[in-house]
């Protein structure tokens, strides 16, 4: 797919078909989150994948999804839910900002590779740190971040260029079709 | 491009052709930028292009770049410096983290997006913020967080594969490349 293609075309997914993803797909987005940029190249950013579906069920009921719309649009294991999780980890003694700055640029590259194999993502900030680090076991010195949910699509969400801040809220439609504001470039941007 | 060769090739550039960037180019990287996954679908970032020669230089000269290697890949105004910079800029009272990921989420799709069209990028977080704030005009309740340089590029960084995070150091060879260390797939993940 091409890279303009897969920028404007990818979309958070929410509701997922219940195939398995595959360990060479995994492997492909784990491999894109660590090739982007990072703060001094010091690559602190660490992934756990989870696949099994009993962990993935078990990560699901931790989260949170989609609070801008009722009901929210929250996966249901065993129908619409994702086939995995990769979660986003960092050393517990990164004090700076930054690190937040690599995560998100590791994650929409992830994101991005994913879409260029059929799949797709959801970036997760709502989840129960505590309870998810238990269940994936990460400690020495480690601690959670973010999860993305990850599988193949079976929603169609479109975005819809807007002028105004106003604007922002997603929203569905009749046909239960998500719909997102994005601010246009003139709307976001100043030319010096 | 394909966007996996995006994902893999893309490199951070320091040196550049003197050569301009046109306009649409910018306004396509900016549009990556809005597209990237945000917090809640906020929006919250916003986006300063400056692309005339005065304004490029005055901002090279507040930023400092490649801390790793001495002498510092520098790029020099009007020999290889670059030829715009877009400024990444948030609100004034954003308090929480995630707009830091926001922010790391758009530069790393406005690297891609570049990258596709020819361009090379440098993330710089060592930037004059003061300075630059005052260059281009940020203020009305916005703050400046990163300068992203952009042109085309004169030099050909690799990177290449290492295991352990003691070797993340990049370095020049004898012929002045730049090689960039990255932690392999299985350095940085677990799976389970």
């Amino acid at each position: 797919m091409d890279v303009f293609e897969a920028i404007r075309k990818r979309r958070t997914i929410r509701f997922f078909r219940q195939e398995p993803v595959s360990d060479e797909d995994l492997r492909g987005i784990v491999d894109a989150g660590r090739l982007a940029s990072c703060a001094a190249n010091m690559q602190r950013l660490r992934f756990v994948v989870a696949r099994t579906p009993e962990l993935v069920n078990a990560i699901l009921a931790q989260t949170k999804w989609a609070g801008r719309v009722q009901p929210r649009r929250t996966p249901q294991a065993g129908e619409t839910g994702p086939a995995a999780f990769i979660a986003v980890t960092l050393p517990e003694n990164a004090k700076d900002v930054h690190i937040y700055a690599d995560a998100g640029a590791a994650i929409q590259s992830m994101e991005l590779e994913a879409w260029g194999r059929g799949l797709g993502c959801c970036w997760i900030g709502s989840v129960d740190i505590p309870e998810v680090e238990k269940l994936l076991e990460i400690g020495n010195g480690q601690k959670l971040l973010y999860v993305v949910a990850i599988g193949y699509p079976a929603e169609e969400p479109v975005s819809e260029d807007i002028s105004s801040p106003d604007g922002i809220a997603y929203y569905l439609d009749e046909n239960n079709k998500l719909h997102v504001p994005k601010l246009a470039v003139d709307s976001v941007s100043v030319w010096k």
